[in-house]
């Protein structure tokens, strides 16, 4: 093939690729609707919706002249490709790979067994009664090893499962990783446990009027940095970052108004997610190029700014004023010392997704660690409530009373969710990279931070990462981000010296 | 064939039938979105992502498996079907050979010219330059006319563009209804411009605080019947009732602080529409048996709530305490009957939208004759300014000062609709044989509407037009539900009784 007729198929593939780009973002603002806007009664109309369009997607990723115009690409001189082009193409290789190689029995088999057992862990974890959910994880975890064999033969399944979310990331890498963090963070965690000191929350309890947190967020999501003219704030049982576009990004939040923190930091956690999306290289943002690269990724943006920026002393110092001309009731006369120590409050406890930051990894590393158990067969589904207390009383020093407050907690493993959870903590551990690379990059961050100044940090993110996209593997981003490759030590000693300050230890 | 494989042909056509309407409603779900919800900056995106929906669904609705289904139903024995399942046949043949009949580059010139269309006609209108629109206008009739031909060859041009909103309906049947209108109208308009009585309206004129006027609104499409669990109230630039499903209808309004009555008006119509939709025959919502018959009597049922039933004076007695406890300021004293005149001002103006019931048909009439005639070749584009404000002094005695607020008001023409305009004074037409007939089926309404009693009149028109969906068609459907077919004599004795009253002639 000459370059002309080579250049042509590429515009071909990416028409393709932009059309898929855009259903999916109708699906996406579908699905947004469907958890913000929706009125109850449209549940099952939706859902058959939904379905319709997803099956619309389905053919479009295996249509076999998708499939064609890709194998002409693949076995073309690479010669021809810019490194964006190069990008779009391995992406709509591995993506339509994906859509083809997997049974079709398979997925619908996977589909249908992922949104049953949506339900019966609803109303398993409601009866505590773990029995009734076991056979249900247990034929899903068959049917994702399955699903591994076909979709990466060469891969071990749970390494498989891994690499949907975090691509490349695999146990042999991440087990002595997680294993230093175990070895660090539950002596350390037991040291604050035991500490005399214990930051006092009473003022975070009280009325906070809803509409003012509503402005309060909306102010501080803008100061650093959310484009409210390419995205929307809204109300959600679980606050999340959606929408259909980098032009269209809605992020929600839920409020409680006797808690006003827990909101605040949802918006500003959804709001990093938010900026990547934003901030994704224009020109091609309907291309797979421009998309976020992995689940940790979007985890570490998000993380950075809830925890790096917004949980430091400065950000507190700054936004102090507003606090307390916000919230005069409660927090008039909170000097920012007691504020800074009482958002940073660590202590053990039974569910994740009310963690700290220190005892937040521990969390992932338990469900880790079962998963690859289970995926390798070292336990079996039956003894999980017994391993499960058992780890959260060895790391932990507590016991669950229930599996409810346990091993049925979450949601992910009833959708068919393996190997989702490491994201979490290597999205904090990358989060925690980046930041000391960005102290070295810029000047005095912590005094901008103290001034408001924030648009030198999403800067920074837009330039290092989110522009980015999809053009390098993880671990060449972060070594060409940060001149290392992953490392916990970073995580680890911004967690050990901030909370033995906090905790004076 | 025998009636098992045509029953399992049926089926395949309904599992085609009812994807196409979940992709449809997809679509309009994302349509609402873009009119209330979107973002600014989402605008370029979100035209593209429509685009590659609207693309699917003519991928869809031209699928030659689709045709040859209808085709073997409809050439199978009609004793196999019920009235529900051959509705369902001939409405999908009529949509297939309308889909397919039409030349893909003449639909994509006309969608094309119809978006551009858009853009010269809001431009023309706000420079007040109907010469700019004018060879747009010119390109969209040879179009439409053109479009004609393939869709209906044995209509008349005109009538098939009318056929597209009002099936069945003729210029041959139409014109003589429409010259009794002027007949009778003209002189009856003109003798209330020359009654020395005058309605007060400016209590009207005030301070309303729009969020007041949201919790009014509510409170009054809730009580007329909208189910708020199958549907949503938002706000929009022009008002409208969209949303994807009869179990997901969204009405919008717009508010003004200065002016109350506008916006309950227009929920008040939004509502009657939603109604219609929330209220399609169960078990057939994703099939073309159970949507709305036409345009026409769409509209019949927006009119029938806003005019027969909320323009009335028991519907103003039955609020009248609600409106002065809402609005105490200024309803405070104003009596029942200074009210109801209020609300009831009639008076000849240039703008469509903001017409009485009496001046309104004048419009339309005014355009339905320009349509006419530009099909006809008996006029030319370039004449309009003049043929327009002739009509316009000739049957209101006034004249328009511009083109803006003379031919250049209406939207329809820059998108290549015509024929649409007749529905809206068919549907005020409608409106009133069918409340003449309920005045006659349900005891004392004016009693049971003075008493806050909607149920029974919802009922009615649940049972008699919203559960008949497309099975009969128009004609039939009036004759079925009144005993007379389409009679003018209903709306214009309505209209004289009403305003002759209130304008004491």
């Amino acid at each position: 093939m000459n370059s002309k007729t080579i250049n042509h198929i590429y515009k071909q593939l990416v028409s393709k690729l932009e059309e898929r780009s855009r259903l999916g973002g109708v699906m996406a603002t579908m699905h947004w609707d469907q958890e913000v806007i929706m009125p109850k009664g449209a549940v099952d109309n939706r859902s058959k919706q939904m379905a319709a369009l997803a099956g619309v997607l389905h053919e479009k990723s295996i249509d076999s002249d998708f499939g064609r115009l890709i194998d002409k690409l693949v076995n073309a001189d690479p010669v021809n490709f810019t490194e964006v082009e190069q990008c779009n193409i391995n992406e709509a290789k591995r993506e339509y790979d994906l859509e083809t190689q997997i049974p079709k029995e398979l997925i619908q088999e996977i589909a249908e067994l992922s949104s049953r057992g949506h339900q019966i862990w609803t109303k398993a974890r409601e009866e505590n009664k773990f029995e009734d959910f076991a056979p249900t994880l247990e034929r899903l975890i068959f049917l994702k090893k399955k699903w591994a064999r076909f979709a990466f033969p060469d891969l071990d399944p749970y390494d498989a499962n891994i690499d949907i979310y975090e691509r490349g990331m695999r146990v042999e890498y991440l087990t002595p990783i997680f294993d230093k963090l175990k070895k660090e963070l539950i002596p350390f965690i037991s040291a604050i446990k035991n500490s005399s000191f214990s930051p006092d929350t009473d003022f975070l309890k009280g009325n906070f009027p809803i509409e003012k947190q509503k402005t309060l967020g909306t102010i501080i999501s803008k100061d650093i940095g959310f484009d409210y003219d390419k995205g929307r704030m809204d109300v959600s049982v679980h606050p999340f970052c959606g929408g259909g576009h980098p032009t269209d990004v809605r992020i929600t939040t839920r409020y409680q108004s006797e808690n006003f923190i827990e909101s605040l930091f949802a918006v500003i956690h959804e709001t990093g997610h938010g900026l990547y999306e934003q901030g994704r290289m224009s020109g091609f943002l309907d291309l797979p190029v421009s998309e976020s690269l992995t689940m940790a990724i979007h985890e570490s943006q998000s993380l950075f700014w809830e925890r790096m920026i917004a949980q430091s002393l400065y950000f507190c110092d700054y936004y102090r004023d507003l606090f307390m001309k916000t919230f005069p009731d409660k927090l008039k006369g909170i000097s920012l010392d007691r504020f800074y120590r009482a958002i940073n409050k660590c202590e053990p406890s039974f569910i994740r997704v009310e963690a700290d930051e220190v005892t937040y990894p521990i969390h992932i590393i338990i469900r880790y660690e079962i998963e690859k158990d289970l995926f390798n067969e070292r336990i079996k589904v039956k003894n999980l409530p017994n391993i499960w207390n058992d780890k959260m009383e060895e790391y932990f020093g507590i016991r669950p009373k229930s599996d409810s407050e346990g091993l049925l907690q979450d949601v992910h493993w009833s959708g068919g969710a393996f190997g989702y959870f490491p994201s979490y903590t290597l999205g904090a551990m990358y989060a925690c990279q980046f930041y000391s690379k960005m102290l070295l990059d810029i000047n005095d961050i912590p005094k901008k931070i103290k001034a408001g100044n924030f648009l030198c940090v999403k800067k920074w993110l837009n330039d290092n990462i989110h522009q980015k996209g999809r053009l390098y593997s993880t671990d060449n981003l972060i070594l060409n981000v940060t001149g290392n490759k992953l490392d916990p030590v970073y995580f680890i000693d911004y967690l050990k010296r901030k909370y033995s300050e906090i905790y004076k230890l």
